[in-house]
Parts: C-alpha cells; structure tokens; sequence
C-alpha cells in the first residue's frame, strides 16, 4: 500500500487492510443495500424487495400460538436446542415437502437460520478459492454474494423462458473443465426464479439431472417459492427425482413468515455430519422458540388454506403489474410473465443503463432492483427486477406507470429527443 | 485416494471426498457431541453442559410479553429485519454494556445470531488458512472449532488463576512471529472463563490490551459471563479501556435465554462495513421477532433483579460443587474456585485420561467434558470441566459423590492397587 492511498477511516490502525482475510477483500456494501435504505421510504413505492406480503397472515392466532408455546414449553422454547434441528419439526418439514413430490427422511434435514445459512453452510463445505460454480443467468443476488465470500468463480449459464438451458449448461461444463478448473455445483431456482420469475419446465429439470449426475455434479434446488404457484401446481421438485445427487433448500420465509428465520436444507446422507458441523461453527444451534412456532403453526393451523391465501393475494398483484407494463411501458421493452413468485424481469433498450437510471425513478417515487445485482460479472446493465409481492395493487399500478415514464424520458434522451412526446 | 480405501457410505459419489472443499477435512464429529448425546438421558447428573438454568425466568411473564408483541407489531416482528440488527436493541444493548464500563455507539454494534455466529463472521474476514489466533489454555471448545473451520493455526497462551498470563503472551508473539506466521487476533474470555471459571485481574487486562496494542494484535473478548458474578463485581470490560483495538462480543444467552438465540459483536468502526457484509451473506438477518422479544423485555421487565436472581440461582450450585469437590475429591487434583459464572476447571493426577474415563462415569451415572475439548492440539487429557449451571445442588453434590468414586478406583488401578479402600 501505498503513502499516497487515502485512508478512509481516520481512525484506523495503519495497513488495516493487510490484517484481513484474502475473502474480506471483497466485502463492499452493494447497490441493492444503498438502494433499500431509500426504497424503504413511505413515499417510495418498491417494487425493489421480495418482502413477503404478511398482511394476510392472522396475527391475533400467531400472538396466541407464541403465548400457549411459552407457557406451556417455555423451558424448552428458551433454552439451547441441537444443532440440527428439532426432531419434530424436521418430520413436519417432511410432510410440507411432500407436496412437491419428495421422499425425504428428517434425518437428513438440517433445520437452518433462512435458507440464507443453507447457502453458507454448503458453499462452506465445497467451495475453495477459484472454484467453480454454475448459477443462472441472472440468478439470486443473496447467492452471488455468498459464493463471492468462499471466493468462488460464478459461471452464468442461459436461462430462457422454460428455465436454464441444458445444451448451455453441456457447454459450460465443458468450458469450465478445459481450463482446468473444478465444478463444485449447480445452483439453480427452478420455481419462479429470483430475479427473472421463469418456471423450469419438467422435462429440462430430468435432462440437467441427468447432466449433473453423469458429471458428478452437485445440483443445488433452492425452493422458497415453490408452494407459491398462481396459475398450474408446479412440477414436482427435482429432488423428487434424485436423492443422492441433489441439496434441496426450503424456507417457511415465504409460505409463513421470514421474521421467524426457519429454512432448512435436505442433503444426501453422505454430507450431513459435515453440514451439521459447519452450522454449529456458524450458529451453534437454530433457535428452539421460532422453530416450535413453526412446529406449533404446522401441527394446528390450516397452513394449506393459508398458502392459498398468499397465492391468492399475490396473483391480484402479479396480475395488476403485467397489465400496468403492457398500458405503461414502452414498445421496445420486454418481460417475463411469471406463473407465481413475487419478480418479473423486465429488459429495456440496451442502450439504458438501469443502474444510472436509479436516482430519477427514486425522483419518480418508485425503486426496482438494476439487473447488474444479478450477475457476478457485470452483465444486465439493461435489465431490471420488478418485485409484486409487498405493495398494494393500487400502488404497483402508480408505481409501474411511474417507472414507465422514466423508462421514456430515458429512451427518449438516449435516442437524442429530449423533449418527450406522449 | 487408493481403490483400497473403505466406502464408508455405500451410495456417495466416487471420490466424494475429493469434492470437499479444504477446509472440510477437518470436519468430524467432536467428543463433546457424542457425549451430549448420552449426558442428555435423564438418570444421568450432567456437569457437562453449559445450559442456563430458566427455572428462575418468569414464563408468565414472557408468554404474556410475545403475546403483546405479536399482536401490536407483528407485521414488523414477522417481517425481514435489517442486516446489522434493529436500532432500537442496539440502544438498549448499549445500555447492558455501560453496567461493564463501557462507552459505545449504537451504530458499532451488530446483532447476531448468538455470539457463536460473531465468532463465526469475525474469523470470517480475518483469518485465512495458517494464520495464528491466540487463545487461553484452555478455551472454550465452540471458538476452537470455529478457529479450526476457517483454517487458524491455534496457538494457546498460559492460563492461571489470575487469567492469561501477560509473560507468555509477549513469548508467544515473539515465537510465533520469528516463524513468520501472521497473528491475526487474541481470542479470550476475561470473565469467568469458560471453560476455567477464572477471572483475569484489572491489572492484567491493562497490560495485555497494551501488550496487544502495541503488536498491532486485536482483541476479541467474549464476555458472556460477566454479569454473573456472585461475590463481587467483575472489573471493567477490557473493551471499555480501549475501543479501538477491541472487538467485542456478548451474550443474552446467559442472562436472558439462549433459545432466543440472539447476541452481538460491538466493533471498531473501520470493522463494520465487513462484518454486516459477512452476516448479511450467513444469515441474511437476525430474526426481528426474537430481536424484539429482548427488546420488549429490556424496555418492560426488571432485567437488572432477574440477573441477581439467576446469580444467587448459580451461587447455590456453586457452593454445592466447591463443598462436594473439597468433601470427596481425592487430594491429589486440584481445582478453580470460580467467583461467577458455569464452571469449575479439574486438573487430576497426570496418569488419569479424563476421556477413557469416561465410559465408567457414565456407568456411575454422571458426564463431564473431557479436558482434551478445550485445547487445539491434544493438551488436557488429566483434566475436565464440571459446570454446575443446570443441576439442582443436591444432583450436584450426587453427581460430585459419584464422580469421585469413579476417580478414586482409576488413581488406583492406574497405581497398581485394584481394591480399592475407601
């Protein structure tokens, strides 16, 4: 380091940087958090956060679910728990993920803090510096950024309207080890894609199966929305496919309530001494109280009946912004049509660069997420997610009108016209 | 890998261990697990655990406080929190800290899930595979292991009844940087230490901030037990002298309940930024709704009286393991006599192997943790840590009774006199 770089933090000791981890290198705020911190802003609408809607969730049976728990096992609820998870919860996670078509024994569940930690703990256990993993194109910008930490190299594989690509993922793969380097999984989102809202369809989740099994692969499904279908149920789960070769992720942040923090990951047998390892390191233990609330909430309350709720709740808002793009937004704009989920994933003229465009759609009252959040190398500077779950349908119209203008203004200025017409 | 080598697990991959990655070769299952195991069945008088005692927490009194808080926020406690933690626990925590003399910014604190995870992100961002952490002989089992999952060589530095000892701490720096290793942080729990019980003087804790100040070596105190003392107040916190070489971490687990599952690193500013990075991509956030039941409960409840009731709670059992240890211990070990705290540290003849031993305690229906756990490189087989934390005193004193017995016949048949007289 030079005398001459500017030290940031007046206070700091000298060459703080060379105390760090080679990981820590990284570790730079992104712009998706500067962006919440102005999207939160009541005069904002967002359609920047994938905040469950839980206006539909019935707080006075929560408020008396958590007091019964307490007063009748609040020895147990408040003390130390295992570090894999409550035994009974892990069988309840059984019979919730039975209904995407899987087989699973609760001993090879780790119950974990959001399936945030999922990722964690599986990129702790498989990923070394320069390694490799395969993600969509765009994918999760929460797994980017975790992969990023274990100093992965993220290689983006085609993602189209029916999912990723399987001749994209043959070629990859097939890139990838010609220069040498290991594969240590594929990441995928195959219901309702975060960020793009594309659904996998049935016969491309057997062909990647296949591919990855043949290639010694890691798949990794992570599932958050897949109970979250508005139109059709969803095609079964690929784990339902394939137990010894596929790390299955769910999360009841989405289906109850994120605030709990109860995700959990379904590994083949052969990884969960070290996953449960590793999440001892991380957290010790998840908590016992939100998970026997969960538990509580699954043995005694209608939770089917309270999906189909949500569902109901999010396909009025899923519809209410596909019709505002198509009255608002400009011809030469296109976006996904997402069958459930909370994102669609709108592409603009490639001349617009979203990411700049930011400030004057924060102007305009409304916040999105720039497609670059997305990508791990700086693709998607013309694309953006638009997120339907949290604001009210009212405001996803006055939101996405809103947006459209600047999508205008900004075409507009590009093209060199700045004085819009319309 | 030979094809010799045995296939432990029929339906793994070939070369399953050949896709882990570096750092999960030392993943295996520990002694103080399968222990927990057998130390849970309730005949058995377990002075092995580290659970708080909740039989003094008001459960009315909680039940009633979830309640309120799910039905006036539940929206909010329900919902996705802030990465760092909420703002308003943050204030309250500084408050906790002032009891210990310190000074803090509420911004400089982050929340975490458990002070095992602040362990977990600050191991994170500073410790690559071979850099030497700095840790008291012995140390507590969960921080070793951490240290170890992130690849530290870890260096133990003399303990005695009056804590770290400042000589050798100068000696290992010297030694270990002659070998060119990087010292990354000196990790140690002043208060009442886990797992010794002892207490590190004011006058030591000057010298070792200087020492480690002046070699440009943070400080990472974890202090979950430092308002648990029961004879006199403990001194400052080593981070109220110096905030800014000071990492450090505390606990609600102890003086509220651990099931909560919440904790914090209060950290030097230049720190932050990197360590809510690092959260943010382990867990994404703290669950809001066990943020805000010790935020409810800090604000509401007499939180100062029920950490004397919990300290008179210890004190009993305390006194209970002193009495029964002086009673029918044989004179040859020796032991700490802690003034607050979990734990009683048993140093026994050095021909005794605490961890063979073990099998006939269990017999003899009583668990301990063997002293091996506490250090990184085979140290401790005489030794063992007794927590009277949980048991009720005439347990204790059973368990104590027993233990001794057990003792007793393995001094003897170690020196050739198998009947024992007694």
């Amino acid at each position: 380091m030079s005398d001459l770089t500017p030290r940031l933090h007046a206070g700091a000791p000298l060459r703080l940087e060379e105390r760090f981890a080679s990981r820590a290198g990284g570790m730079q705020a992104s712009e998706i958090r500067s962006l919440f911190a102005v999207a939160s802003r009541p005069e904002i609408v967002s359609l920047a956060g994938g905040m469950p809607n839980l206006s539909a969730l019935p707080m006075d049976v929560m408020a008396s679910l958590v007091h019964d728990l307490i007063s009748r096992n609040g020895a147990e609820a408040l003390q130390y728990g295992n570090g894999q998870g409550l035994p009974k919860l892990r069988e309840q996670i059984c019979e919730v993920m039975a209904l995407e078509g899987i087989h699973a024994n609760a001993d090879d569940i780790i119950v974990t803090t959001g399936s945030q930690q999922a990722l964690d703990l599986i990129s702790r256990i498989f990923i070394d510096p320069g390694d490799v993993v395969l993600v969509e194109a765009p994918s999760y910008v929460g797994a980017l950024g975790t992969f990023k930490q274990y100093e992965a190299q993220v290689v983006h594989v085609e993602l189209d309207n029916q999912g990723l690509v399987p001749e994209a993922l043959r070629q990859a793969i097939k890139s990838v080890r010609s220069s040498g380097r290991k594969i240590k999984f594929l990441y995928l989102i195959p219901n309702y894609q975060n960020p793009s809202g594309v659904l996998l369809s049935a016969d491309r989740r057997t062909e990647i199966l296949e591919i990855c099994r043949s290639e010694s692969i890691f798949v990794v499904e992570d599932n958050p929305y897949g109970l979250l279908g508005f139109d059709v149920p969803s095609p079964n789960a690929m784990r339902s496919e394939d137990s010894e070769n596929v790390i299955y992720l769910g999360s009841f942040s989405k289906t109850i309530a994120p605030g709990l923090r109860v995700g959990w990951a379904l590994v083949p047998s052969s990884l969960k001494e070290k996953i449960v390892i590793a999440s001892e390191s991380s957290i010790l233990c998840p908590s016992n109280f939100t998970q026997m609330t969960i538990s509580n909430y699954l043995a005694d309350q209608p939770w089917r009946d309270q999906i189909a709720t949500f569902c109901g709740l999010y396909k009025v808002r899923r519809d209410a912004m596909l019709e505002s793009l198509e009255t608002h937004f400009p011809a030469s704009a296109t976006w996904t049509k997402p069958g459930g989920g909370f994102y669609v994933w709108v592409n603009l003229p490639p001349e617009i660069d979203t990411k700049a465009m930011m400030p004057k759609a924060i102007v305009a009252k409304v916040a999105y997420v720039p497609g670059t959040a997305f990508y791990a190398d700086g693709f998607g500077t013309w694309a953006m997610r638009l997120s339907y779950c949290h604001p009210t349908p009212e405001r996803i119209r006055e939101g996405v009108k809103a947006l459209a203008g600047v999508v205008k203004t900004e075409i507009a200025r590009r093209n060199g016209n700045f004085e819009l017409k319309s």
